[in-house]
């Protein structure tokens, strides 16, 4: 059912092209950088999906929430559900394929269709009328040895994986699991302080900058022993195999409150008393001391910011929060960014790269930044716009103004685990498809395009976040 | 002269694709929920354009700009003028056929053509040597029984028509037109009150307001009877066949000004005495007032804001509005949204279509919320964007995150009758054309393509619009 | 090594008639009105570059950014550098093909393969393993008479070519070259008074005020006396044979400080007293003076507003302006030029032409407003996105609503000598390219799109910048 040309140029030279540059990269092992994925799939020896609803729907938002807008419940596909019955789960599924036309042009539906083809050797197709019959088959096999979730890991040809942690995490399953011989891939956990840089968003905010004090032996009810304390956990994580820290707010600003005014406003801030707007300034703040920090130990910052995230209340109150209620907002990066780059754009050793869902910014902002800075890079296409066409429309943004090497290579950043060969095989597919058009616009040789592309899956990211 | 194969990818493989999809779409009757096209023309049994200037120029802003761009003066085109000689008449047909070249990759090149040949047989290159004979061919035609308008309306196989219609209309036009077994298309008039929302803007505003009272036999003085009397009229639009209430303000913001503040600032709006400022927060209560009204009348809501109309007030004041000078303006749905949306996005039979000429938003906001939300969707490209690379680029940035069932199908937006089926076509033969590329890229068979094609013509305007 | 299809579609239909095209432009002359080239280069008799640096890397900042963003230092390049020895010469060659990979995919490598092909005969593929060889290749080459700058301009098939010019600037070098029949091209000054019209952000403001005072015998302690004397200057330059005044600001605005608080305003702003606010008035005022202005001497205006220049201070300090360190910003134009176009619009000999890097304007702005004001045209993309993918982006974006002729035809911008045929050539072949497209899909004959493409190299830019 899955072609060996998906997503090849229709046209003979292109596809041609497509074909040669594509059997370079085909098989390299798998970097993810940054993902969703909970340690435990990884850590235990025999973990295994109870049923293909686990595995395909309940935790993929990318998935439900396409069901809702057709006006499914969340809560027939299981999302937040204490109980989920195997009856249950098998109707989701129904109401899976029951839906699935309306995943037609969605990536969603590549991902699917390709993991039931090449992970669980399921050739017939989707839909309305199959939906049930497939479920019983993978409920079948996910029952068997060969799709626990550590099989899955050495099928799917992973060299390094990261996933994302809380910050107070002692990282001992990472460590138990990168110890264990049988494990056969790098993994690394990420330091993700977005809460604790959010002193009004986080409603136990001073809460958790006290169990951070605890965590560190800092007294943290001073701005002083906060900023020890990220320090110390950075370090932590970075002795523990992280390699980045990763952020996501409303902008990039990183303009610090003045010192003098610093002391009262973290008060403020852990009385609960703040304004909306001092919460906004310190958050800036704090965000620069990250910037700070990462100028000694040197973590990679991967930076996504500009997201309504849990847009619907009411679905945040019955579903919580990544259960596809977000939406993409406007972002700036230049101005944003243009104080803090011209204080430490020039450390080499300090590397910022800039995810976005505001494709504008690509050709205007991020490219340009690249394209001048060493240690900025481009992030690749996420979340909505991980899928053909976003990713086609990123390539031909960027490369005239920022080449190749200032890319950050793909990140997957999904939940579900068998989705993860598949979308980076996809943006293996497209990246090929890309550079097949230079090949034949005679503005790269093929020789040349060989390399871009083998270099995209595997030199750039080890370079960008640092693997070597 | 018109190449059966217009639009269609120069790609073999792709082409052949493309041909299969549009035979499933071709001879589709037409779906037409949102236009300009004045419902004398139907309701007349006789009606017959004085001539071709009639027909093509002289309402139809989208040829007029181009030619005021070239240095025409509109009154040359008989734009606002009460008295237009034949000779004047087949003097600004034949300044068109001289600028010609000047249309040479628009859409309106491509209507006409398309115009000429499909309705009225004439084959002739257009230009300034044969616009002269061309406008004596036309003009000959439209006198013969063949092409009144209500001939053409047949010969266009439209299905469902929608008229955009002043608030007080009382539509006896529309019930007598829809009465007649002769008509052979379902006509529905437009719900359309943006002036009653424009306090400031709208310059005779209290007297619209004390006519909607009288019209409605309530006390409009009070903002409760203004309530009052929109939901009646409302109602009897949807009585009198109204599928749809039609909106463009500035912006889509919707958030209420407080009860208690909400009768002083409606006596000033009524005195003239409001201020700019809060004219708009009127105007946002208003469009609120639209959307509450329409959780219990059930209208679709069509909504197509930010717009700078009448950008040349010089041009205004000699031409009117809506003659060719308006400029897009940026615009913004996330945000402005969000407060409707937590209110009323859950309620499926509430039904929300977004239009916009800044294509931004498309990947970024439209999309993702479509992709969320059962009842909204993201309207098909319109106006300055109604053309072959726009409605690719769109096609290109919504289906990815909100697939195809999420579109609200096509619709014209048109003042120039013969341009109906000539843009539904194109817009057939781009979709077809979009879908051949994933069917050529393995993503869909070719089956499901084909019901794509057929559903965004059909299924999807009739469930998007109610038509059923 | 340059292949003679380069940048031509893959699909054979499309590609022949791309071919077809291309023959109709390959061999016109050069129209040139916007670039940087050094007047001294055409004035001089025999001026010869004194190495393949000082020609390819040391003065074109698109090529030693991307340099700087693989970690070299400008300095390594030359930049700014008072000794640079034939040594460093060779070695910043040599970085320059140590990092020509970085280069894939960027216009850069186009240009410079394009120039090492069709300008010096140089076959061999440029990299770190022959940069040295072609270094001492070219160096050879650069001695002889046929490369003499005068040798290239005439075997550039240069027609007319503007410099940009100090506003004091007396000129004398363009009088001397154009009254020199051996000088092969028409030559133009262009008048830029950026600095000027910047209160705040042009350090010496006040001397720069009093020499415009002394060069044309005003009193330029008023503002009366400053707008004279802009007049006068703005005479002088077309007297000379320049065509346009040239802009780049913050944004496009012009609205103008009140007649009153004029004087007062230009007080503060000469006594250096001025506020940060009051200057950004000033300066929108001066800007709206020179529309004026240009009401009056028919100076064409190019305005490119809304780049964030030497973004990063520190590489100022260190370098200076133009090296590199320059990120576009977003722009707007609707809202900001309406009530300029609203009382000057109307003026058709009055040309106003627009550029922008925030592509995101194109078909929501620049193209409608093109589509209506006969004296609006859309400039060429232009600096970051002067590149293959962008020149597509901009065809595919601005055509539909604003024709082709409404555009500006190509501007180099350029610094680098060598790459102004290949940058012309290359903007030649996209567009055959995309008009091959609108043949392909029968939207225009061939005879059609001939014409088109040969307007855009001729017709087009004689008209936007009256040179006939």
């Amino acid at each position: 059912m899955v072609n060996a040309d998906r997503l090849f140029p229709a046209d003979p030279t292109l596809r041609d092209i497509t074909r040669e540059l594509y059997a370079e990269v085909k098989d390299l092992p798998i970097i993810s950088p940054h993902g969703h994925v909970p340690i435990e799939w990884f850590h235990d020896k025999d973990y295994h999906f109870a049923n293909p609803t686990e595995l395909f729907i309940t935790p993929d938002h990318y998935v439900t929430r396409i069901m809702h807008s057709q006006g499914v419940e969340l809560k027939d596909l299981g999302v937040n559900q204490k109980e989920f019955t195997p009856e249950q789960s098998k109707h989701a599924f129904e109401l899976f394929g029951k839906y699935w036309y309306a995943y037609a042009g969605t990536p969603m539906r590549y991902w699917f269709e390709d993991a039931l083809a090449n992970v669980f050797g399921i050739d017939k197709e989707f839909g309305p009328d199959t939906a049930g019959e497939i479920y019983d088959e993978l409920d079948a096999l996910l029952k068997t040895d060969e799709f626990s979730t550590r099989a899955l890991v050495k099928k799917f040809n992973l060299e390094f994986i990261s996933t994302t942690d809380d910050t107070f995490d002692d990282l001992h399953l990472h460590d138990e699991t990168n110890a264990d011989p049988d494990f056969p891939a790098r993994l690394a956990p990420a330091f993700r302080p977005d809460k604790l840089l959010e002193p009004k968003k986080t409603p136990d905010w001073a809460a958790q900058v006290a169990k951070l004090g605890e965590v560190t032996g800092e007294d943290t009810s001073t701005y002083e022993g906060f900023f020890e304390a990220m320090r110390k956990r950075r370090l932590y994580f970075k002795e523990h195999g992280a390699v980045l820290s990763d952020h996501s707010h409303d902008d990039v600003r990183s303009d610090r409150v003045p010192d003098d005014e610093l002391p009262a406003l973290y008060k403020e801030a852990l009385d609960g008393t703040i304004s909306e707007e001092d919460a906004t300034r310190l958050r800036r703040t704090f965000f620069n001391d990250q910037i700070r920090l990462a100028q000694e130990d040197g973590l990679v910052m991967t930076v996504h910011p500009s997201v309504f995230r849990s847009y619907d209340k009411g679905n945040l109150a019955v579903y919580g929060p990544d259960t596809g209620a977000d939406i993409p907002a406007r972002a700036e990066f230049a101005a944003a960014l243009q104080p803090m780059l011209n204080q430490y754009g020039s450390n080499k050793d300090f590397h910022f790269v800039a995810f976005t869902m505001d494709e504008t910014v690509y050709s205007r902002e991020l490219a340009p930044l690249a394209g001048f800075y060493p240690g900025f890079y481009v992030g690749a296409p996420w979340w909505f716009i991980d899928s053909p066409e976003p990713i086609l429309r990123y390539l031909n943004a960027v490369t005239t103004a920022a080449g190749f090497t200032k890319l950050s290579g793909f990140i997957d950043d999904t939940r579900a685990l068998c989705s993860i060969p598949a979308r980076h095989d996809m943006n293996r597919r497209l990246t090929c498809r890309f550079v097949a058009g230079l090949v034949a616009d005679h503005r790269l040789s093929l020789e040349e395009g060989k390399r871009v592309v083998r270099d995209s899956v595997q030199a750039v990211p080890r370079k960008v976040f640092k693997l070597d």
